[in-house]
């Protein structure tokens, strides 16, 4: 235990791939963790690596200085901490469960109401990701808290904080999320064209990875014309991004895979 | 002129922006190129350089090795070349025009009557990149055409053939850029999102720009599902990543800005 003096009791209530993967990070850490899961079995790994488990959710949560929460969406976390409100006064709550901006919001009113700290957490990274260097949470809420708690946080992974606003980290999650599906939504669209030109999703993906890193920067730029409009000079007029992208849809009518993928594009990016 | 042994005639037809950055590196090759613009005006810059500027298109085919074509559109390539068969007859044609993949094989079909070569090419960079590290032209159609001009083709940028079916080149240069625009209608829309919250799209880009670069390696793999799917262990299941997109497209509504972008990417990924 490296940090035996800054020891902390955390609990973690929530042991699917991510919680363990939590928990686990946790206890290198030096912490002392305590651990629920529903079913028991899923943690007796961590009991082996010097967790205790819980007989109940309450109990894990009754002497810890910090709970987390990694369970299956609002409604599962609203089943754990409602019948918890008295043992959870005073204490913080970090909730690191994927839910919508609005459900984090309402989370919040719940927990002003029964004086609990909380903090909103989303995940970018997968299970064994969690402590590496790769690995990010998206923290907002109790920004007190989250100052007072950030070196357990950065156990997880960076910790960067979005705003007090609840539902900041859930909307900057899905939207770097609702980024990265779009580009593996366009890839398997262009895979399926190239490929019947006698290509191969191989040969593309070889060209469009370092073309995608290389062009990703740009988004900096995007930002100041979306964050300051007047500050920005357009590099590229709305007329010519709509013909460009009207030309790849046709492209794609001619591949015989025609998709309103392209057409929402366009519609986004040029409001027509 | 660094290669004056192996200097070819080069002609180059249209100098928009594009074309005159590939008739400039043609010129730091050590090529003798002869240029031809329907506003001569374009050409003076290029003459300073050492271009000869022609009288007319045809005057700048007649002696080229090498034909580019780099106009506005599949028409204009058609009102150039068309009326210059007889003169274009042994030679070779690269055409760097924005085409869709059926007015590259179209185009290809006359050359074929009118025993010319044609390349078709895409490129993926912007003007002030070509001839730099970061620039890659795509190539599709004749094959031993392509291999006795590779070293010219080169002073554009990486040279990559893609395939003998003339449409090749463009699939694959409307399917990067399709990815591209992805990222960027996804960045925008998320930026609107995280708007709502008090957020910035510049922190959202801090974020997301490392994140995509990181994410894009993952497309590889993903070629390996789409090309032999017998080969690959699906990662995430469909209906993992249904539920994934609809909690984006619930936390867009949240923020007030609706799209029908997230539902898009959900078809294309899960077919539903």
């Amino acid at each position: 235990m490296a940090n035996s003096l800054a020891a902390q009791h955390i609990s973690v209530i929530g042991l699917g791939a991510m919680g363990t993967a939590l928990a686990k990070a946790l206890l290198a850490g030096g912490h002392q963790v305590v651990v629920w899961n529903r079913t028991t079995s899923r943690a007796e790994a961590l009991a082996a690596q010097g967790a205790r488990v819980a007989e109940s959710a309450a109990e894990a949560m009754s002497a810890a200085d910090l709970v987390i929460l990694c369970v299956l969406d609002d409604a599962a976390v609203r089943e754990q901490i409602e019948p918890a409100a008295a043992l959870l006064r005073g204490r913080t709550v970090v909730n690191l469960t994927t839910t919508t901006p609005e459900q984090a919001r309402s989370l919040g009113r719940w927990a002003a109401a029964n004086e609990v700290e909380l903090i909103d957490g989303g995940i970018m990274a997968s299970p064994e990701m969690i402590g590496g260097p790769a690995s990010l949470v998206i923290y907002s809420g109790a920004a007190v808290a989250f100052d007072r708690h950030r070196s357990v946080l950065e156990l997880f992974g960076r910790a960067e904080f979005v705003g007090t606003d609840l539902g900041a980290a859930a909307m900057y999650d899905v939207s770097i999320l609702g980024a990265m599906y779009a580009m593996f939504a366009a890839f398997r669209q262009g895979a399926t064209m190239v490929r019947s030109t006698g290509g191969t999703a191989a040969h593309l993906a070889a060209l469009t990875v370092p073309f995608l890193q290389a062009i990703a920067t740009s988004l900096t730029d995007q930002a100041v014309g979306i964050d300051t409009p007047a500050d920005y000079a357009q590099i590229q007029s709305d007329e010519f991004t709509a013909a460009a992208i009207d030309l790849i849809d046709k492209a794609a009518v001619e591949s015989g895979t025609p998709t309103d993928l392209y057409g929402a594009l366009r519609r986004t990016l040029t409001g027509g």
